[in-house]
This record gives C-alpha cells, structure tokens and sequence, in this order.
C-alpha cells in the first residue's frame, strides 16, 4: 500500500513541491489517504515493533509538520493547487474530511508513542479550524461536506478529555441541515464562488442536500439518504454524541436511523448503497443485486455505527449482531487473501466476470480504511460498561488488556475456535478477576449456545441473547455450533423474488463460478425447497491462505440450453470469492418455482 | 420548447456572442438542440402551415448561415469558448454529432420547402468534414465519439444521390474500433492534448472504449455494449449502409447486434440501458427495475434502427414488432398527455413519489428528438419495396402519399380504431391503384386477425404474421381484436422473478399509485396466478386529453402491515402514467407464491 502512496506521488505531495503547469496535481483528498495509512501503521506499531515501519512513520509525521502554517492549517491541495481558496467549498472539497482524518491519525500516534510531535500541531489545526467556523459574528456557519471531523473530535476528546474538541463537533453536528435565513449553507459558499446553487433533485431521489444528509436536522430525519459513508462517518458522530452527552432526543434520532439503515437499507452481508448513481442509499426495499454499490468504506462506517451504538447500550445484541455481520461479510469481501487487492464496489451478483480487486484506485479511500479497521479489530471484542460489566461481543482469539474502574487493568485470553467452528474458553488474570461480571453475547447463528462456569451450564441465565455470570473460577466456557440455515428475503425486497440465500454462523455464502464449473451461467441454478445443505471441510485452494473453510453442497436443477438436470451446487463464504479467479459470484439462488417443475 | 430554447440561451448562442468570463457559456451538444428542435419544426410544416413556426425556421437557419466560418465549419462552442480546440476531443466533445444534427435540420428543411439556404451551407461543412478526417496523409484518422453523423450522411445520399455523402458514412463506420498501429484513435487524441489515456475498464463492467461502441470493429462484434443511444445510433447507420451497398457481412452484423439488442437487452417496453452508470447496457439479462436507465433517446434510437432493418427485410415482421413495442411504450412514456414534460429516464418501477416529466433538461436530447419522430411518424405506417409492394406496417389513421416505381404517386387512406381496439379500412387512388400488392403485418397481441378483399375473407393466406393481397376492389379491410395478455419474464432475467406484467394490443400495462389509493406500497401486491383480467373502458382523469383508455383489473393478494387481504389492482398503459399527480408505477408484479398461500 506505501509503494502505490509513493508511486502516485501522494506520499511527496504533503512536501509542497507541486507547481502549478506540473502533471499529477494532488488530489482533495490526498492527505486523507495518508492519514489513514499513517493511523493504520500506528495501530499495528502499538500491537508489535516494526523498526522499518516507524522510520516511515516518522517520516509522514515530519511532511505533515513541516506542511503546517504559520495559523495553524494544513491541506496540501489547497497550499499549493488553489492556494487563496480555503474555505470556499465545504461541500465539494473534503477539507475538513482530511483534516478529520489527520487527527485520527495523530490520535494513534499518540497511542502508538504517547508522543505531541503530531498530536500538537493537530491540536493546533483544530483550534484555527474552531476559530475559522461558527455561528458567532464574522465566523463561517459551515460544516464538513463529507462528514469525518466530527467523528474524529469526539474520538479526540475521549481520548485526551479535551472539552473544545467536544464542543466543535456538538456545534458541527447541530448545524448541519438547520434552516437559516441566508439560505442553506452549500448554496451560500457556491454563490459566493460565483456558482449555481447545489444542483437540484436527481430524478431518481436523491433530493437536492440530502445526499450530504444535509437536508435537515437529524433530530427531523426518519430516514437515511444520500451517500452511505458520508451517513456512516456522520451517524457513528452522532451516536458517539448521543452517548457523551445523553441528550434524549439525539438518542433517539441515533435509533430511528440505526433502524432506517439496518432494517430496510441494508443487504443481507450488511453492505449499504443500492444505487451506484450517487454510491448511497436508494428508496426502502430496494437493494438491486448486479447493480448495487456496496461500498467497503460503507460497510466499514457501518461497524463504527453499531459499535457506537453498542457503547450506548451493550446488551442489545442487534448491535453486535449487525458488526459481526458486516465484519464478516460486506468489509472482509472487500480485501483479497493476500491482503494486497481491494474492492471499492461489493455486489452481491455478478455477470461476464468482469469483477477484480485492484491494488489501488485514483479515489483510494477503501485500502487504508481497511488496515486500519483491521489494525484496531480488538476493541470490538470486549467492552466494559459502567458498571465493571465486560460484554464478551466476537469470538475471536485474542489475548485483551482492559482498563476498569481506578485505572485498574486486568488482562483477559480468549480461545476461540471460530470462525468455522464454534465455541471458546474465557480466562482472566488479575486481582479482582473473581469478581468481575462478563456478558457473554450468543453470536449470530448460533445453535445451542451453552455457557459453564466451573464446569456448570449456567446457559438457562441466558436473557436476549446473553448470559450474564460473575467469573467465580477464573474461566468460562463457551459452547456453540453453526449449521448452514436458509434466508428468505424481506417481502417488500422485489429484487430478491423467489429467491433464497445460505448463511452458517456468520458468513453470509454465495455460488462461485470457480466450484461449479459445470454451469455456465449462475442465473440457471433453480435451489430445491426443502432439501437440507451438505457441509465439507474443503481445502479447496484456499489451504493456500491456511485456511480450511466449510464449503456448502445443495441440491439444485439447472435449467440451461432448454435441458434441466439435477445437480449439486457448491457454495463458499463471499468474503472468499474472487481470490482464485475471474469468476461470477451470486449470493441469492431462486428456488425452483411450481411452474418449472419439480424434480 | 421554444420558450426553453430561448431562456437557457440556446437559440441566441448561434450569434456567437459569448465571450469568455461571460456567464452561462454555451455547452458542446447545445447546436444539435436547436438543430433537433429545426428539424422538428421543419417537419410539422410539411404537414401543416403556420406562419409563426416558419418565421423561427427562417430565423434559425439564418443563425446558423451567420455561425458559418469561411471553411464551411460550424459549431458554437468552439468557435466562442474554446476557439483553436476544433477536432481535439472527438471522443467527448460531440463535435460530429452536432454537425450530424446540423445535417439532418438541413434535410427536413429542403424537403419543406425545397430551398437550399441551410442545405447547401451544411453540405459545404461537411466537404470541410471531408477534408479533414480519412486515412490519407495528413488526414485524421478519427471517427464521431457521440455516433449521429453517419446516420445524417446515408439519409442525405439517399434522399440528395450525392455519392461523397455515401463514400465518408463509409468510412467512418469502417474505420471505428479498427485495430491501428498508433493505438487507438481516442488515446492518440488524448495524447495531444497532454491528458492520460481514455480512461480503463469500469470495475462492473463498461470496458475501454466499448462504452463508444469502438473497442472492435462492427463485424466482429458479437453483443451491443456501452451508451445505448449512440449504440442505437450507430446501428441506425449500419444498417442502413449494409442495405445501400448490399455487404452480406455487414448485413450480417447488423442483424447479430439487432438480436442482441431485442433479445438479451431489451425491456418488455422497448426500453434499453438496464445500467445507470454509463446510461447503457449492462451483461445479458440484467434489467433492473426500479434502478434502469431507459432514456427516451435510446428508444427513439431503437425506432429509428428497427425502421433501417424493416426496409432490409420488410416481411420479417419482428422488426415492426420491436418498432410498435418501443414507440407505444418506451418512446410514448417519455412525453407527458399535453405534450409539454418529458421523462429522460424511464425505469419500470418506482419507489417514493420522486418521479415526474420535466419541461426541460440541462442535457435536453430528449424533447427535441421525440418531436422529430412524432413530426416524421408517418414514415413508419407503409413502407414501398423494391416491387413496390406497399407494406403496412402500423394500422395507425391516416392519409399517406408514396412514391412507386417511374415516380408514380399513389395515395391511400388508412381508417382506423386503433390503438384500444382493432380493425382498420385500407383504401387506394390512383391510375394503378388495382394492381397494387398489399402486404399486411399482423399487429402485436392481434387476435382473430382478418383480412377481406371486396367482402371476401382472405385471411388463409397470411404466412409469417403477414397477408399479402393484390388491391382489386379498391378497398381493404382489416379485422382484429385485443385481449389482455399476461407475460413471463425470461428465465434468466432474475430481475423480475416470480412476477409477471400485462400486455393488450401493443400497450405494456402498469399499476399507477394514483389508480390504486387503498394500497400503500405497490410492492405488496402478489397477483393471483390463473385468473382472467377484467378490461373496462374508463374515461377517468384521461378524458381531459381526449382518451378512453382500455383499463385492466386483477385480482391480487395485498400483503400489507402484516394482514393479507384480495383485492383488485386497476392497470393503465404505462405510457399514460404520470400525468394526473406525482406517483409511483410498477410494471413487472409478484405473482403470489404457494409459501404465501393462496387466497
């Protein structure tokens, strides 16, 4: 990911050596991408040493210094592409999206080293940014186009305790889509450029502001429009919000969207963005197959979304269960095997094998968001509530440090036999480890779901998909399987008519070309109600990876070339596809109708 | 129209008066607005008289002999924004598609009224044309990036005789996707102009350069992919020039890229571009419904390329079949009941309310062109074969002239009750008039289709959908009747699976929201399969434009806050939907699944 950052020449732009008539003009959105780079690298650096790793670190710390003014700003497009242009177009430029973002990245600098040498002139940024915007007289009444600072000012201030940092982003999330006399905002800032208004509303819905969620307050909108990572980024700021302030009815706003998304917006993987057109939210229910975004970076603003949401109240699992969800589905499809190759777009059907991952895009915002959700992957696992609760929310195989009440720490192990398989072993060391209450959250598609504490089920403790005990003998068991299960779709989802789709534990499967090379076109397989799916570990050339998943094999005919024949289709994970070859993926199979027979 | 024309500052942009930093800067395509909307107007004057109509020709045509350059180059845009750019960006800048549309104005205007003033500038630009492009030295090697010129170039050889029309249509059309040992004509051009080559293959699939049509040459070509109006458009030319010059392999082309186009790529309606993305067709069988394109200038596309096949082949009667499809459907759809609102894109179904015409677009190709094909209709009804059998093509009211062999001009007078019901009276003047051959087409969804010659029913002669008859009592009657029909999507097409849409006559039926206010989502209607529709005469708010449209009514399960209950679903052709009140329409139904019971 560095060599394509320096070979694109982003890495150097942040050196301000660009003149204007030179070729290869840094982009809007350049210091975002290495912002991200440069927070993934930190957060790996935190979890192992890397000497190589940090020499480049400190090697961006020092560009973003040196690229700093005299009053604080930093943006390498508007220092030397449209120098004199700051601030004039909030909602086109992502300059405040890139400033959001450096300041992730120098908030995980200072974790990674406990170092200012970034956080200060960060700080310093925010401040002249703080000073630059507002409702006060002679101060801008904008806010970001692409939404990310907010997010990023709240992270800061519950990291650092910082109180301005709230208070910018309170003012920022408020003031998005008010009324105001002047006029909404983007059109203010386009006729000072002397430009046409914001253009009006697409044929197709996207209604004119909305596609920024900029169209009223979010106190006022019952549902979810326009772009899906700037609805992401905004509504992780607004429940992050929600929860530090306990402002009622921001809550509840927070909750009606989560629902708006999560209940009539999203694909069974948990991809978000029906309509490519404007790569965002179409109308309910429709969530087109071939045709569909599904953006990675969606899908990753979704598992900020739900963790938010699961600080807020970490005993509704749908929370957990829609992260896992995602996790599992809609963001890993979005990276190969290797860790090399990335999907911008994630449909959950394909025609001509015309899909494959890239090593880089010219707007590459998906590779860095993908490290550096990967390289923070542990703080889903485990959280603690107020009380000393530690809500238990992935199984995965980890070794935690987690900070409870006075500061103290207590280190916990997880074993864990997923994702294939279920089941865990949950030990704890540390003082007060007898006394510690864990929630332990029964996982998506989990069969018999058994919990011992010292060699007793305690299962029937189990209350909406938890089971709460104190950890008396210093380890819990945890006990579960998955078996494949069929999913109909939602009756009002016309495009998924007559069709059925497979999942086992979390993993949402899908017909791959590669295993079923006896069909030409997926469209033909026609699934037979009723018949059960067969599981096989197969090594398949996934052993390659080092991994053995459980393949699925269900009964189908085939109706192709005017001949039906009845044959086995085999089914793999769709965060697996697309690794071995081109290859067509489908992910909802019809059943076979009355009118085409039965077998 | 007009009105647009005048207040967007298209009709004045001909007097070249913009100068740069002026406001509101004429765009590339704005010459073949005004030329459209010429040759429109010409049209409608060869029908009928109207002085005021004629006074704005006059006032076009001298506005676009004033924009003439000494060379015989004419074209707004780069004559007053981007001067010294001519012939730099043929992929993107719809240089030749103006001129194409310059062309054809020229052309309606000589046949209204036999002057040269336009025609004779416009063949002087295209002797510039001429000049410029070819294979020779010095010449440019290039081809139109928007395809119309070709079109224009073959109607003018055939309706002028002036063969260098004939010789330069050639070779564009020969000349685009050949292989070159410069590299592709669109990236040699780019090359020039200091930018990067055309840009790669979109990751779902509109690979470089197909999005033109010029990835290959037309005889190698197996499937119609990329912009489905220049596709149409340049199909329109190819066939054409395959019927001129009698090339079998071209020929042979035309009628592959015609199967691909009807039978893998089309909608039920006519309708073309299942993709948004790039306006265009997608892979074989993907036809979203609520998320297709379907622009009114692909269907008019269509009309114009079934027309060119039909004069190959006029007893194949699939070609007047797709013809009446598309413009009672596809093309009808895109302008409202009083003439004045126009759709550019018409997906089948719609979700929220969003959709309604508007009385103009920024890129306004589509109210022009339905114009000229309403202005040229007539053409479509009879056509004359090399014979001169008169084809009938379309049982539409009319009185028609034509020309027969030795410049003979017969008149025949077609009365008929189209288009609700059937049946239509064909009667001939002239010297010759009894020894005329009549071939008569079978019209879509015609049932009990009769023919009788001096009250003799000849109707055992019809062979492949057609009665062929020598006109010996002067008159012909033609008897037929309509019922609803309902229709099976494709196997493949697993956009409209489990559901099925209606059919009467040539009319493609909807349910309109407006015609169904007890239901609340048009999603929750699940036809009864096997039961009979009900077809009611029904003036309802049609009458105000003078129709009584054949209604339909269904009987349906209503699947609705959980509670199940029959109804019956009122349908209307889906050409008349949007024009009584902002709603929502739905052309492909769920038929009701034995899992969700039966009545």
């Amino acid at each position: 990911m560095l060599d394509q950052m320096k070979q694109t020449g982003r890495w150097d732009s942040l050196k301000l050596q660009w003149k204007s008539g030179d070729p290869n003009p840094p982009h809007r959105f350049w210091d975002s991408d290495i912002a991200k780079w440069l927070e993934a690298a930190c957060y790996i650096l935190t979890l192992q040493p890397d000497p190589s790793l940090a020499a480049q670190v400190d090697e961006a710390v020092d560009n973003i210094r040196n690229a700093q003014h005299e009053d604080g700003y930093i943006n390498t497009y508007y220092t030397v592409v449209e120098p004199g242009k700051r601030w004039t177009n909030l909602s086109w430029s992502h300059e405040l999206y890139d400033a959001g973002h450096l300041f992730e990245a120098a908030l995980a600098h200072n974790l990674y080293c406990q170092s200012r040498r970034l956080l200060d002139p960060l700080l310093k940024y925010i401040r002249y940014i703080d000073s630059v915007f507002g409702l006060r007289e002679g101060h801008k009444a904008g806010y970001p186009g692409h939404q990310e600072l907010e997010l990023a000012l709240l992270k800061g201030y519950e990291q650092i305790g910082d109180k301005s940092l709230l208070v910018l982003a309170n003012y920022f999330l408020e003031e998005r889509g008010q009324p105001r006399p002047q006029g909404h905002y983007f059109d203010v800032e386009a006729e000072a450029r002397g430009e046409a208004p914001n253009p009006g509303p697409s044929p197709k819905g996207a209604p004119k502001y909305s596609y920024h969620q900029a169209d009223r307050r979010v106190r006022d909108m019952e549902s979810i429009e326009g772009h899906s990572v700037r609805a992401m980024y905004w509504l992780t700021a607004v429940s992050n919000l929600a929860r530090v302030t306990k402002d009622e009815s921001l809550l509840e706003a927070a909750e009606r969207l989560w629902d708006s998304t999560t209940k009539r917006k999203m694909y069974v993987t948990g991809g978000l963005g029906g309509m490519s057109e404007w790569e965002g939210f179409g109308p309910d229910y429709v969530l087109p197959n071939e045709t569909g975004y599904l953006e990675t970076c969606a899908a990753i603003g979704l598992v900020f979304f739900a963790y938010q949401m699961l600080l807020i109240d970490p005993r509704r699992t749908e929370y957990a269960d829609i992260l896992e969800r995602t996790l599992y589905n809609a963001v890993l499809v979005g990276v190969s095997l290797d860790g090399k190759r990335f999907f911008y777009e994630n449909p959950l059907a394909t025609v001509g094998k015309l899909y494959e991952r890239s090593a880089w895009f010219d707007c590459s915002c998906c590779p860095p968001n993908v490290a550096r959700l990967i390289a923070t992957l542990g703080k889903y696992v485990f959280t603690v509530g107020a009380d000393d609760t530690i809500y238990v929310h992935l199984y995965i195989s980890c070794t935690a440090e987690l900070t409870i009440s006075g500061g103290k720490r207590i280190t916990i192990v997880q074993q864990c036999n997923e994702p294939w398989n279920g089941g865990a072993k949950i030990s704890i060391n540390g003082p007060d480890a007898h006394r510690m209450k864990f929630s332990l959250r029964k996982p998506l598609g989990a069969e018999d779901f058994k919990v011992y504490s010292e060699g007793i089920n305690i299962s029937s403790l189990e209350l909406n998909g938890r089971v709460e005990t104190y950890m008396t003998g210093g380890i819990l068991t945890v006990d579960f399987a998955y078996s494949a299960r069929a999913i109909s779709p939602h009756p009002l989802v016309l495009d998924n008519r007559g069709c059925i789709a497979f999942m086992r534990g979390p993993f949402v499967y899908c017909a791959e070309t590669i295993d079923n090379p006896q069909i030409k076109d997926l469209r033909a397989i026609r699934i037979i109600p009723g018949r059960t799916p067969r599981e096989f570990v197969e090594k398949r050339e996934f052993s390659e990876w080092g991994l053995d998943p459980i393949v699925l094999k269900v009964d189908a005919i085939i109706l192709e070339d005017g001949v039906r024949k009845e044959d086995e289709v085999t089914l793999i994970p769709v965060c697996l596809w697309a690794n071995r070859a081109r290859s067509d993926l489908r992910v909802w199979l019809p059943s076979l109708l009355p009118d085409e027979g039965l077998a």
